[in-house]
């Protein structure tokens, strides 16, 4: 694993340790970042990881996270408050300008990354500014900036066709997606994750800028997570639809974990993509309104455990195992066979990295409904034999269809992260 | 002023101190409301107050803003984090559907601003739950929720026509402005305001879902501050333009201020505003890409202030006095009569108490550009003696206009504070 996503504290962080034990070492003080344990799973499973509250002026180290190393950060980088996620499309032609644009974009990412500004302001004032400047002054908040190439990307315009990894496509249709145009796609993918939205946003503003003349951003999603003030105590989050969701993720520092379900090899058909990882991404909106007037008894059944504890149905605790062939006294299931955590869980066989937000985007003009939801982020080795098997799984059966719609979606082909002196994306030119 | 918007550190926070003195004392710890000076004003002068980053778990009171009072929380309250804007549409006709819907908002925003639920949950599981749960174990992150009457609302469907105070109408059309109806409006304003995104948002959703039935939501509008956990030193926060955005915000401590500025008066005109306040939200989009093309001197004549110091253009330091007569060597005034500090400063005469947020609401569909800017919200004693001339002003003359588009429009007679046992709202019926 990256050695920039690798802290101090990973020795008291390796399995078996619960949440609980965590906690009780994070109120010893010093330990910065929480990693959770499994709560709900499956498309709805937020990050649980979470910064403490820290002191008050936080250190460099705790505060930035370094933009160079073997993988990008941003994948196994433990979740940041906000995200502003930008999609763009290239509108140059040719591998010099796709290059160019790279090479510009890593440069301004990784002084972003340090809390500077994208470049150097000139001293003649009649120029515009090289940097916007609405976030002189903020700290570095954590910003993460992890760049993807869409599956358009190597289609005829920069020479790349050739270079596509073999199982990198577009997704396949789903059961009862109704995907909208203004939500999908992209030749690429940015992710930018910060503890401070305005961090977040002047990031995303100004590779929008660099790019002038050669890419446009093609769709922007705001989201957010509780923030770690808010929530000092580090209990498992909820999702908009107020139940726990914890996470089923492998753990972020077991080195063989990562390689199992996140780094792709160059042995998997692009020598390119080697230490890279694919990305899903979908915007999933919860219909709110229909939630909120179903039973407390048809929620739980559709996710599978208790709104109030957490615990799966049937059993007392949040952390108690998910016993799928748990009887109640008339010998039916405790938990229904399609409920979310169940077909989430499955056989346990498939893995993703998770890394997903909420998102809340004022009212649905055609509805008059609020507009609010999960932006569901995973990385993976391989998108067809991880992502897409679950995903269809879910799509046909799960309960929680019911209450959810499936309105954007994109993947991206991270690449590996780079050197200093090289750039983001130079392994495939 | 309200006893509980009024905290320990008045004394301490008295004028003349500078900003400077205020941070100096916010060093020694147990000051945890920074109170800013002035440095752009006009419509861009966001707020300025600020946390200083909080111990571990913060505090109840700390992190509790009491709802009850003389005058509604969320208007002379320190600004928090985020925004949620709700305007909402009565749909129910009859004054006691209405007086019952305010009842209803009233308990449930109570026990929300104390870190409860809205309600006691039934035991009866086949029934909806009474809250719908994604704020559970989070604090109260200083949540206050502000209601307020359109003037849509002393129509005759609910018997108020004769209570319309005579100042309080619809605003005239403004220089330049280009509303779209889904931003304008609303029987019933809401501003919700924590220092968590999650809350606020739960709150929102709560409300909506209370007044199912008698009223629906017309517009939602989210939006942020800078952080205070990525700006621990407090110095003065920058707008998405880049400038440093202080505030020439009256003092809030000072009772003689708030009430001439601030607060309706039962003589004003309508006897159940006394101690209530007039709100003009605008929802202006920033035209970003134009701005970023820019010269850094075009951008500093515009707002009358360098980017980078925020010194008044001509001076040293940001917080050197605004000097409009003073002049160049060629004998050109130093600030522009047309720039946004010299509009907006005026004769002085007419002050207003600002309580903004950035918004970045993904890309504008029909020009593929970042949709984002300011949430300009201000409350006054009367808004066609304090907002509307102002903003009249600025509408014909402000150079900041060729950057900046009016999009949102709305105004709400915001009531006084309601009591234990009482409503808010309840002097209207």
């Amino acid at each position: 694993m990256s050695e920039h996503n690798q802290n101090s504290n990973d020795s008291i962080l390796k399995k078996p340790m619960t949440r609980r034990d965590v906690l009780r070492l994070a109120g010893t003080g010093g330990l910065g970042l929480l990693l959770g344990g499994s709560a709900v799973g499956g498309m709805f499973a937020a990050e649980s990881h979470r910064k403490t509250e820290a002191a008050k002026v936080p250190s460099a180290s705790e505060d930035q996270v370094p933009f160079y190393g073997q993988h990008q950060a941003g994948i196994i980088t433990p979740a940041q408050n906000f995200i502003c996620f930008a999609a763009f499309d290239v509108t140059a032609s040719g591998s010099n300008s796709l290059q160019k644009l790279f090479q510009s974009w890593t440069a301004a990412a990784a002084a972003m990354a340090e809390g500077k500004q994208v470049g150097e302001e000139s001293s003649n004032h009649n120029l515009p500014p090289v940097d916007t400047g609405e976030s002189v002054g903020l700290t570095p908040s954590r910003l993460t900036i992890t760049f993807g190439a869409g599956p358009s990307l190597f289609d005829d315009r920069f020479g790349l066709a050739s270079k596509r990894p073999p199982a990198f496509k577009d997704l396949p249709s789903f059961n009862g997606e109704q995907l909208e145009p203004q939500w999908c796609g992209g030749d690429i993918g940015v992710q930018v994750c910060a503890d401070d939205m305005q961090v977040a946003f002047h990031a995303v503003r100004n590779l929008a800028r660099i790019a002038r003349g050669k890419a446009v951003l093609r769709w922007v999603q705001e989201g957010f997570q509780r923030s770690t003030q808010a929530d000092p105590t580090g209990s498992t989050p909820r999702n908009l639809l107020g139940f726990k969701d914890g996470t089923v993720n492998p753990d972020v520092n077991s080195a063989q974990d990562m390689n199992k379900v996140v780094w792709a090899r160059g042995n998997d058909g692009a020598a390119w993509m080697s230490g890279g990882s694919y990305m899903a991404v979908r915007r999933i909106r919860m219909r709110i309104e229909v939630w909120d007037r179903s039973s407390l008894k048809d929620q739980e059944n559709t996710f599978g455990r208790y709104r109030a504890s957490g615990a799966p149905l049937g059993a007392k605790n949040e952390f108690d195992p998910v016993d799928l062939s748990a009887k109640d006294e008339k010998g039916n299931p405790h938990i229904p066979a399609d409920s979310h955590v169940a077909l989430a869980r499955g056989d346990g066989s498939i893995q993703i990295l998770r890394r997903s937000y909420s998102y809340s985007g004022g009212i649905d003009l055609k509805t008059g409904q609020l507009d609010a939801g999960l932006l569901f982020i995973s990385y993976q080795r391989d998108l067809f034999k991880q992502f897409v098997p679950m995903q269809q799984k879910l799509a046909k059966s799960d309960r929680l269809n019911e209450y959810i719609l499936h309105v954007g979606s994109a993947v991206f082909a991270c690449f590996p992260g780079a050197s200093k002196g090289g750039y983001i994306g130079d392994t495939l030119f």
